[in-house]
């Protein structure tokens, strides 16, 4: 199910390729040199003056994180949040001192690090809420030069296709030729809108989406660490977490069995 | 009346057909299958790519869901609420514990649960606003698709127009075959802009829509749930929850004859 | 002044009817009507499915309402506000009980009644408010048909002219029909593209601007009962609510005479 | 400096009007009748359609503000609050009294009335925050039959090319009539493209940014009055407001020599 | 990395300019002066209509702020206000007062000068805000005119280019200049939509991120400066500073390691 962005992306090119070539078009033709110039690079050089340099370092990294997302299992992160919430309410929030270190998590280990460290909670909530402020801010920056290559790629094929048209104007009076030219000029404006449609777009809706589902597994985090500051009954905790679980995620009683003796234990 | 989304989209392509013949076309040249192709399976490679596999998996249920959504009873959900309201008043909020089996609508069991368990009022609010903004996340995410889909057909229909005119530009020298390849060509652009706006913007729309009475009709029910809690008055608890009807669905003196009694016993 | 939208709307078919005669062309031939089937009939259709059928049946109603907005008296209501705040200052709140049979606004009349019933002020706050959140959700969506009318009527007026050409396109031996056959298609681009920007888009706007001010004139009614329930000074009441009036339809101090002594009196 | 929005527009003309006469176009063809009626007369119904005929009424007047906006002083709007504040704390707040009635700006007069008058520091910021919200609106609906206009007219140019277009192909039999015939219907697409990219979109522009400088100015005021009824140090008040004030147009120490004594001796 | 906007404007010209002189058309062609009169002094003339004169004498520096950005050392600035916290905490606020001079940010100088001035904590944050919010208004005045140049040059290019086929309209009875006299039509087209995408746009998006990345900055070091007022622990303030530092910029346990005794001294 990961895979969605790559499969997709072939997808669309395969029905696409396959009307084209029924209509009777040689699909092959849009690996046209000029087309490519024209509307990769000029987009790419648009999007590092819009974006910086840096942002584009990182395309690779980003690339592959959109076709390659992270995991992100709410269910078991409430069981892990859960658990500390009953370790803390049987054994005092010291007693999370050393499930610390075994936290895989960087976001969950430092809420519960600044908890054993007996932080005061609005701090430990500004100092997490500031992480995600970040971390939304550093992935927004991150996928804008998708977001502009987007909008520029289709007008930088039309640039192309006006060049185009230009050369086939100062070419009037050798018709036979102009059929050719005006084809050649239309590659650009298809490049434009297929690398937009087919890829800029895409992945930026893409990695807005995985953006805005890593931020509500964070808040889900945040909250449950809070909970466990709080010292809430590890029963309302995980009440109020599965909210941030879509329903059908959401372990049946049959799933919770083992765990139920555990949390009558600790309330 | 809830059948709005089939009967539209019947009328909108009865209506483009009638129009169309009597413009002297075939519109079954419309069911071309490079355009079809081009235009719907490059949308949907491309809506997979823009978000996720999954979000395609529930599309069906999606569907079906816009074209028969569900039924939301405001004036009955405020009886059903000023009814546990009396009870509440009348017998104590432990009282509601043996109704809360017969609650069918899983958000207010919820609500009333966590009442009749002696959870904290912002604590109560806490999870069932998580539980809303989960839902409104989910819906948001669930009409994706159809958003994308709709800005997209349009331009997967220019690039199969194009494609069509590159070929007719290639094939110049045969001015007997440029007609009806020219149209062909333009039979992408209609299945682009026709499926963009028959079918995929107002099903976004219309998932938009519900998704939004839904929200009212639970923001109503926290309401209720938040004020039965609090003991209010069932008199002003129908009060404020009745501002959230529209005053045309709002029951006449006449209607409310039964239960004035049993308000003015619980006042 | 109320009939600035049907004043609006003939103006501009006037203007363009004048400026097409002018150009040459005969302008009844817009009344097309495969373009008008094509255009307003495939754009009913869309909106139904955007908007559901209830929208629809409420139409007629809507458009007289664009037409013929209710009047919002400001300075009225602040006068009338200003001596219920008189009167509860010289008799008491209860004393108000009397003269709210006499409201002819439900919306003043609920808030003074809700008053007078001695219901605390913050939940006359927010029944109000939900009251008036409740009623700007109604008004969007009555104005959503207009709005998706507004950018579904060029695009069916697209399709209509796509439809046409490729009819064109498949007679393109018989040249002598051409024109009139292309002329013919342009139709449903006029149709398209006139009831868009003469009809739907000018009343979408229209009703987004009465709604926003039936809102303005509620929230100046809702700072007067919660001012009322305050026991303010009728004159600090007045001040605060003037500012919610245009400076040039503020009575002037001349206009104020009469009531000023029963002002000093009620200080 | 006050003139820009006249300049510019002179500007835009004059440079447009020599492109197009190296080119070898007459530019005096734009002043075509039917172009004018179609496009200005058709934008002008269907803005009035969308606003309102009041709007309409006052546009003389807007137009008048645009081009000649009033000046904000903020360093001597801020050196007049740190002077009442001085008085203020030296005098007690009813030594403004006096002062009132030489303030020449109505906004912040009705402030310091207010403040003198002993009204309650959150009732003051009430009273001026709704006067600022509601010339929000006020300007935003001035503004809006621009925005309208700048939305409207490119399509309006459209409906006249279009309609010329016709007529063009109604008279395809005589082909020496073309050119002229279609050249006549480009000039309604350049009226309603030049008016809206010339005129209207960079007036509602210019008057949104006038609008944003007013409030800004206002805020700035409504800081210091309440600054000045709390009681603040000069230099306190001083040193907030500068902070809306651009740092260039910050008095520097030694334009400040003078005052900073009085500083002193108040603080 | 800071020259991205100049590089990426070179990048995108010579990608177009490959591309077009492989498709055969000499690129020197679009230094058109018809086109160029009209597009970009068109452009400027509406800019300066939409903008005022003033933003547009301030161009220049803005330019080259978007070529030549200043360098935002965030870490340095964390370890700067931890420093301030250690002193703070063992020697007092008022030892700050001699740091105060030398300090080279004149935010973070008057945010000290504020503590050590003894100003209260709501009072800081309100100036420092207050001079934030001043600034995100500016930055987003002196970067309109170039998304208002991005919107408006591309339509400034029709108008070019309409003028050009009206032109062409009218001499259609010399068939032979028709195709240089198309050409050229096109040619401001070219400049139009060349310059929004190649210039404009990309420098608006660079300047507003420009502007967040600044206020980011400014951020951090506000909430630095209310640490260090409120005597805030220097470890718990540099785990709260490092929120706004993008993981890969934050320094590892080795680079803290000259820092850190001194860290537990201060605590």
């Amino acid at each position: 199910m990961k895979f969605g962005t790559a499969i997709g992306i072939v997808i669309s090119i395969v029905g696409i390729a396959i009307g084209a070539t029924m209509e009777g078009t040689n699909v092959m033709v849009v690996l046209n040199i000029p087309a490519i110039s024209i509307v990769l690079i000029g987009t790419l050089g648009a999007t590092i003056a819009a974006c910086g340099l840096e942002a584009h370092i990182r395309l690779p990294a980003i690339y592959k994180k959109a076709i390659l997302p992270d995991d992100l299992d709410l269910p078991g992160r409430v069981k892990e949040l859960v658990g500390f919430a009953e370790q803390a309410r049987r054994d005092g929030l010291l007693a999370l001192d050393e499930a610390v270190g075994s936290i895989s998590d960087p976001f969950t280990r430092k809420g519960i690090q600044l908890v054993v460290d007996g932080t005061d909670p609005d701090l430990v909530a500004a100092v997490l809420d500031a992480e995600n402020e970040a971390m939304r801010k550093r992935h927004a920056a991150a996928r804008n030069p998708f977001m502009q290559a987007g909008a520029l790629a289709p007008t930088m094929g039309i640039i192309g296709t006006v060049f185009g048209l230009v050369n086939v104007m100062n070419n009037l009076n050798q018709p036979s030729t102009l059929g050719p030219l005006i084809a050649a000029a239309f590659l650009a404006t298809l490049m434009g809108v297929g690398s937009a449609n087919i890829v800029f777009l895409p992945m930026a809706n893409r990695l807005k989406e995985l953006s805005e589902a890593e931020l509500h597994f964070r808040e889900m985090t945040l909250e449950g660490v809070l909970a466990i500051q709080a010292g809430d009954n590890p029963r309302v905790v995980e009440e109020k977490l599965m909210a941030y679980v879509s329903p059908k995620d959401r372990p049946t009683e049959a799933d919770k069995g083992s765990s139920a003796p555990a949390e009558k234990q600790a309330a």
